[in-house]
């Protein structure tokens, strides 16, 4: 909940945030990714055919071992925005 | 139990929704997923020789790293299709 | 607990069952899940040297991923097998 | 809590310390774990990508098998340092 | 605590049981787990760089899937003699 946490969570370019996740695309993910900073493994999450439906569906586990990406990435991926999304997703 | 769940859940042209899941073929298992709209991954529950009686044994950690498919069909394999037919057959 | 579930457990034509699975080689081992219907995976239990003392230590996610057998078999393997044998076992 | 983990845990070498981890860049905590004794693995920190604020969300298995290293100063590294640096960061 | 389990756990010829674990070194780890009659396994701790304070952190599943040796054995290390150097080691 810092101010750099939620500017990373509602990257401005992000054109898709309007809809609520459970109605991205895969594409819909793979830009949001993109607009927040990780246009590497943004690639990860279409290869792996992840919606907005299944992205409120991953646990920590999911986003490290199961996307073969990095890390360091991985780490931050689901710490400020997996689980974020899925928090204000859920709060509704 | 959204009416989408239930509808995908039962498919109409999934000819073998009469009898219960532990007595279903592996066939049967596969002619499930292909039904509820997963063709490719159902291949994969033929190769694993996954019938009625696994299905019910099939935890969230098996669906997403036993079988060897994509992340994003998996979770909703799991949480739309596995768990719900374990609910509704635990019920009974 | 059921009938065919006991009748499994105990397959007529194993001659170990009236040893304690803690005194069961490795050939013992193997002989016990060919005779319960599982002769392709009885191999992996000796490749990876399991005797009965070892048998009697293994979890759930040892028999699933550490034996490198099909899942749809190591699930029944392990709830209606390695779990059963393992509950006798203990009772005593 | 030793005398020994602690001047491990603050390598006199390493020019960094001043900073919190938080701050630190992925060089920084490569610098970390080289002058705390483990160059090898060192290298192993940038190839993932794990800055401070990555450092700060690893737990005991990311250590252990997310960064492909061997197992003896993964335990060392993760218990002398990752968990140490975490319980001082949040005491703040 | 049988018997045999001890007898196994404080090989006779394992000359440096004098020494508490957390001052062996990665060949006494290797002489230890030689003597206790696993030697092809004791190469695996060696190739790990596992000496006595890493010993002492090792959880089951690291002594399982860490080392890549085979199962059966590995169940028995873990269980009769890392977990019981654990134990003893605690206790003091």
């Amino acid at each position: 909940a810092s101010p750099i946490a939620s500017s990373v969570y509602e990257p401005e370019s992000f054109s898709a945030r309007s809809l609520s996740p459970t109605d991205w695309s895969v594409s819909d993910v793979v830009r949001y990714f993109t607009a927040a900073g990780f246009p590497e493994q943004a690639a990860a999450f279409r290869s792996q055919e992840i919606d907005g439906r299944s992205l409120l569906l991953m646990r920590r586990n999911d986003v490290l071992t199961g996307l073969s990406i990095k890390l360091g990435p991985a780490l931050k991926i689901y710490e400020h925005h997996v689980k974020e999304l899925q928090k204000t997703h859920n709060r509704k």
